[in-house]
């Protein structure tokens, strides 16, 4: 058959395979489809410093969270009952998974308080490490406050950990042969951290990490049409179960078709934001100190929550004494201003923010704060807009407050 | 503020908050993502005759197959050990999650056989029931040979047992109070049905139902770009747990920032496949009998896989004795023919295909069958094509075979 003839006669007959481009397939349109997976799936391994092997795609962070969590801790049954650690301020992915595993029994749990400046101290990790513990997990960047986790640090109390116990002879007698060198296994949620921190896996010493392309600027840029995509970076030692059963996709720890056009994204903005990170780093750092100064200087008493130094470039979140900030969110959004009071993942409760309420115990749950998360676009006619408004809004809620 | 000036100064400062539109802000942008939201869930649940709050949207159909079995499985803790039952043919996602729960000790299985012609009988799946079986999964059509199973038969006959049952008051004193009418909840697989069959779940009498959106036709028409994303149907009475810990949305049973463009795609294509269902259904049967015709006139040993009546209308599944389908696919890809050889779910494996070999157990695995599903765009030329592809091939592979 000529060249042709064969341009003429595409024919798919595969049309129950998913999406016309399965990269599980074996004809040639599948065959194409796995290229590309496996293209993205370097781009983003040599961001991170990782082997093709280490990533693993899934259906966002939550899931990353989820099978980083699940996976450690369903891995570890029948060899009794694992301990695991992080901290009070971790994402709700995180947090409520470890207190899903805690009232399913398949885990005992830490929650280590960050101090008041909404940063963990390494050593109080260290602290509740036992020989039962097989996993720490502690955010690089809080979502709420965008205070700077210090996991190099974590890192180094962890393998000093392995070191003194290894000498003891404490994890061959507790552990299953051989694996004395892997626990506890260290795991960051570095969803909020994708656009402005170092991502290698190496240096920051981690063995999983997850990230979630929603998160990632430009991914999105375009009316979210990335599509929901995570990955967790899962270091080839680390043996993990999966969640779901299904099929052989993502090592098998992933089944499910892949979903190739929000990967390529995926990858092609991650690329994107590592490309313009120190650039737009100093940018917003300059932009961010601009607005906590204007800030400060309003006639109103505030609060700003979490270090101002260990803190992402974008991100600004105050309280109002006393005045609720689910109420300056919706003020502010009638002046075009779209600001957020607490995690969106937790909006559908009454409460406040737990993390607020994690660096001041004392404060009214109710009052929370304002979370002010700037992007590319943000520019300082922006916030001297933000301040005006606020100034008019705080102006007319005094009256009541 | 005038309204022209608000205009002048929409201010995005929540790029921390996923996509910009993420359903759970409080904020105006939020809020239209919300009101999109459950727009495309009402369009959803129209079509399935269900309400608003029984449409759980997913990141797929393995993940809706997942939460149906699972979330069944794990709200049931704590009460003894469940039992569940499936068939031998059903897809990974529905097999492997029952492996998965046997294996982890949290639920007894049952796996039913399927008769000769793919189709499983309703007795033998009532015959299986127990004082503790929970959930009754079977497919609706078959992935592999498209064989419909007879989801009101299996129905009739579980409701025969809650009400038998009943009677003796075995559900009262087994189940907890007030869970006799429920046991065992029937789940339905209808990732591969939704093209064709009706969907309606008060006729159907399923408590729980799974699609998935790439496998609506118009879904991903314009190159797979409507992402992955499903739904599970939950019938309001059902109790299921969530498998992911996280945020609070889609009533707490799956956490994560929901893909609303995906899901707005969802529910358009998923609208237009119903549109066209009768009139695609009566089309694609022809051609499929104008198929098996001709494929039954070639003057090669060929078996149909699966009943020739309760079959999708888009699915041709046969064997060629002696001839690796593998093979098969590949001949036929180089002549621009994308056919299938068995699940492309299970592709990474060297075994043949589970499906086939549960029809004909006495059969050489490695043979298999090969898929022929069509869609929208397939016509006659299309089949007058592939079978004179299939004659070349076959003139050729006779040689060796």
């Amino acid at each position: 058959m000529s060249k042709s003839m064969r341009k003429l006669n595409k024919i798919y007959l595969d049309y129950a395979a998913s999406v016309k481009a399965n990269p599980s397939s074996i004809h040639s349109a599948g065959m194409e489809a796995k290229i590309k997976l496996q293209n993205s799936r370097k781009e983003v391994a040599n961001i991170l410093g990782a082997r093709l092997e280490e990533i693993i795609f899934t259906s966002g962070g939550t899931e990353s969270n989820n099978l980083a969590i699940q996976g450690v801790v369903l891995a570890w049954q029948g060899k009794g009952l694992p301990h695991i650690i992080t901290t009070n301020i971790e994402h709700p992915s995180v947090l409520k998974t470890f207190k899903l595993l805690e009232r399913r029994k398949l885990a005992q749990i830490s929650i280590v308080a960050v101090e008041p400046n909404g940063i963990v101290d390494p050593k109080k990790i260290k602290n509740e490490i036992k020989k039962n513990t097989v996993l720490v997990s502690v955010m690089y960047a809080n979502n709420e406050i965008g205070t700077i986790q210090p996991i190099k640090e974590i890192m180094k109390e962890i393998r000093h950990y392995k070191k003194t116990s290894r000498k003891q002879g404490l994890s061959l007698r507790e552990f299953p042969q051989g694996q004395s060198l892997l626990f506890p296994i260290f795991h960051t949620d570095a969803v909020q951290a994708v656009n402005y921190l170092d991502l290698n896996v190496e240096k920051l010493g981690v063995d999983l990490l997850s990230l979630s392309g929603s998160k990632i600027e430009g991914a999105t840029a375009k009316a979210g049409q990335a599509g929901r995509v995570g990955i967790l970076y899962k270091k080839k030692t680390i043996k993990l179960e999966k969640i779901f059963g299904g099929g052989d996709q993502e090592i098998g720890l992933r089944p499910g078709t892949e979903n190739l056009p929000a990967i390529i994204k995926f990858s092609k903005a991650l690329k994107s934001a590592q490309n313009i990170k120190e650039k737009e780093t100093e940018r917003l750092t300059s932009l961010r100190d601009y607005f906590f100064v204007k800030l400060l200087k309003m006639p109103f008493n505030i609060k700003i929550n979490g270090d101002l130094q260990n803190r992402l470039p974008n991100n600004v979140n105050i309280t109002f004494l006393k005045i609720p900030s689910d109420l300056l969110v919706i003020e502010l959004s009638v002046k075009g201003i779209m600001a957020s009071s607490k995690s969106a993942c937790e909006s559908s409760r009454a409460e406040g923010s737990y993390v607020i309420k994690a660096l001041r115990p004392e404060a009214n749950g109710e009052v929370g704060g304002v979370r002010f998360s700037m992007g590319r676009k943000t520019t300082k006619k922006d916030i001297d807009y933000t301040i005006k408004a606020l100034s008019q809004i705080l102006t007319k809620l005094k009256k009541w407050y």
